[in-house]
């Protein structure tokens, strides 16, 4: 059984790019457009919606699949521009946090 | 030492919320918004490059902290937003690539 | 024949909305959004293609028309929200290019 | 007295680019990313705000100063690239409008 990880998911997508050639339209700029447009599609389910109706968005079964569709794609281009770039989303996000916690200090 | 992974990012991300009471900010609609607002801070750094040079945007170490904080927020957006909306991000990528594995077969 | 401007779209938009009671909808939040998503579908016509392919995007019949269907529904977008927050676009466009002018001096 | 027009413009930004010899970035895909920014920028302001708070910004002297500030980039970009793809905005716009009220008939 394969582990399910941010590593395991890079190196699927790698060895999925390499078998289709498709290498050579990864580039960053390429990705970042793409994971742009991803997270776009993801926007347009909540664009007319309340604040409410986005909170039960997954109520709705096929707004579900939707949500969770796109999110996919989402995670998928970050993956693989992380991993190009050589950069470690786990780590970096932690730091980010960690500068998030002074630079923002709790209220009361 | 802490584990990292995106059940403690998002443990984390949820516990920094609530001391600042910006649970309430925290609908899927604004994250979604939010979200797409970092990837374009993302985008930015890539627009008027060519794509040789977004290539090695790494070798330049100003513009390579600036790709780590901008996928460090991206990341942070997505991980927080998964949370409030139940979505298993692994499960649904993995999930994801099973399917493109078929819609698009591979060449040769 | 009409005339055909800014004003006289944004006149009919507003009618446009009205008929459909889709005013409640429109607010600067909402419509903001909606623009950023039909500016990713035009960037998705893009995204993978080279900056020599993009330049000669409109020689493709069914390309063209599809950058000219995105093209109007972000120029419609845009001239709704600025009717709505009441912004003139072409005199603060002009403006600001006269402050670009001076920000960015020519070369030579 | 110069008239304001989005042909005037487009006239204008040509001679700013060449001026600084930026001709060269303006590629389709650099543009539609650059537009991509800038509406992110706009959207950003509008992110944690309630449908309520957007709808009254412009009451806000500082807000309203950057909204106006972001519609005006977003403007000269979105003007910029369809001067390059040769598009007729207004005209494309008008024929979508026309589109538009027989996909979408009128209530009551």
């Amino acid at each position: 059984m394969s582990e399910l990880n941010l590593e395991a998911l890079a190196a699927r997508l790698k060895k999925f790019a390499d078998a289709r050639d498709w290498e050579k339209f990864h580039t960053p700029k390429n990705l970042a457009m793409a994971l742009s447009v991803e997270v776009s599609e993801l926007a347009e389910i909540f664009q007319w919606m309340t604040a409410e109706e986005s909170s039960t968005v997954m109520t709705d079964e096929k707004l579900a699949d939707a949500v969770r569709d796109e999110l996919a794609d989402i995670t998928l281009y970050l993956v693989r521009l992380s991993a190009i770039l050589k950069v470690d989303l786990l780590a970096e996000a932690s730091a980010k946090i960690d500068r998030n916690e002074k630079r923002f200090p709790p209220i009361g």
